[in-house]
């Protein structure tokens, strides 16, 4: 984001940081991987431009940003064969629009509550039982967004 | 649904009930509140067919359930002023498609984290704290979803 970005809002983490380990970044998008060693497979969608609300968005934009989540989704089913895809816009600690993205599995420390719980307990190996390598992963993330991006022009 | 709905999964507590207080129900999505006291505002947009993740639906259906999600989260917005709108489907427990969609207060019970997260403390008023009664609430979000339902002709 340029220092100039009209749409950049000083003080918010979502516009002065990427948010976490950068795998794409679009026109209007980025994706990042969360570090969360108990959730491996954890994404975020972060919109660039600092909105709070998914409803602030005209729907065109709207649309495009839950097309990047499913490509995200898509992904994370194909390669990992997750026990449940969690898909999720909170936002009350950081008010800039995000959408997590997590693969969540049977044997994970916190299934089946949602990732924002308690730890029940640590699973030190959660990144080796991934049936996909979190580089190969986070390229073929990298990918399925950038081919959606180019598909609608931005 | 009917008894012979192919899309009805026996033993699926979303396929066998409403899930909670019914507040619109059209041909491929119906909207319930749930009753949590400590956050009343709080409803889901379940797809009526069984199927687990949001990326199981073809484009078309996807969109469709999202433009309902966003009708409701309008409708919270227009209505109630919350401090945030939570999104989020997960369905670890109950996999079968829901999008929670929930305002959130900065005087609520669990605020700033989750409604998942443990309570930090129980506001007994939290209804009577929301700016137009929850009946009133419920008729405003049925004919938001009733519009998207003429509109796109189901």
């Amino acid at each position: 984001m340029g220092q100039r970005d009209p749409g950049r809002l000083v003080g918010c983490e979502l516009c002065m940081q990427d948010g976490g380990l950068l795998v794409h970044r679009g026109v209007k998008l980025r994706v990042i991987r969360a570090t969360e060693p108990e959730h491996p497979a954890f994404y975020r969608v972060v919109w660039n431009d600092h909105v709070a609300e998914w409803t602030d968005l005209p729907p065109a934009d709207r649309s495009h940003l839950m097309q990047a989540v499913a490509k995200v989704e898509t992904v994370l089913r194909e390669h990992l064969q997750p026990t449940k895809v969690n898909l999720a816009s909170l936002g009350n600690v950081v008010p800039h629009l995000h959408w997590h993205v997590i693969a969540r599995f049977d044997w994970d420390g916190r299934w089946p509550a949602p990732v924002w719980a308690p730890l029940r307990e640590s699973v030190p190996d959660a990144e080796a039982r991934l049936a996909v390598p979190l580089s190969a992963l986070d390229r073929l993330v990298a990918e399925a967004v950038r081919e959606l991006d180019l598909a609608t022009s931005l």
